[in-house]
């Protein structure tokens, strides 16, 4: 099976080595207004995402990121962080909120407990983790919420 | 207020014109495996979402997008599509599932339809849209269910 590029092989953990109540914290990911705008471009071209003038005027108060740029930068935080699965990470479906909106400045790290495990009867290598996490400001504010 | 900088005026629309049952269709995505790299080396660093060879040895079989990649583009067709807000689409939470996986050469487009609107009391420019859309492909498959 392909393996995780980042991770060191010593590293990886199969499923059935996980257990409920594990805790992990990543690295952490610095956002600018620069990266906020450009994702916004391609991916939620909305004035609050993409100018701070103009989001003066909107529920936001002052240039805000993109749920979705905080919900991929919560991807990275977790692929590139401390649980690496020899199979990689596919999500068959979330739940993710956004408490409060993520500003340019921000210094992101995310923050996850495995919550269950159903181990598939026929490979154990395979299965499906519920993962809950949430992704932090350098205040301590949760910006995102995740169930996966 | 700030407008939707895509938005022709007179298709601006308030949450109060809005109603329950009315349904969109956007406009049309193609993505290629190129841009499934760029959007996987940013955010999702794993061997199926980056490179044709590896993705071959994991579940998705063949090279495939981040889940979260199509989700930025769900949200790219429906912030250009035929749904204008003049306050801007802004999402306090959504539950999203991926069916099957979104593959290069995939022709995007989103059907949504708005299935209840709570309006503010205060402000009758603002409320709560629920709304439910799905991502697909040329063939008609759902690659996205998301619910927001």
């Amino acid at each position: 099976m392909a393996t995780n590029p980042a991770a060191p092989l010593e590293n990886l953990r199969y499923l059935d080595d996980l257990q409920v109540g594990e805790r992990f914290i990543s690295a952490t990911h610095t956002l600018d207004a620069a990266q906020i705008k450009a994702f916004a471009s391609q991916f939620d071209p909305q004035p609050f995402h993409l100018d701070e003038l103009a989001a003066q005027d909107t529920l936001f108060g002052a240039l805000a990121a993109s749920g979705w740029h905080t919900a991929a930068l919560t991807m990275k935080l977790l692929v590139n962080g401390p649980l690496r699965l020899v199979n990689g990470v596919i999500g068959a479906g979330v739940e993710v909120s956004w408490p409060k909106p993520t500003r340019p400045g921000d210094v992101l790290h995310v923050e996850s407990e495995i919550v269950e495990i159903v181990p598939s009867r026929s490979r154990p290598t395979q299965g499906i983790a519920t993962l809950r996490s949430e992704t932090l400001n350098q205040r301590g504010e949760v910006l995102q919420k995740m169930v996966a």
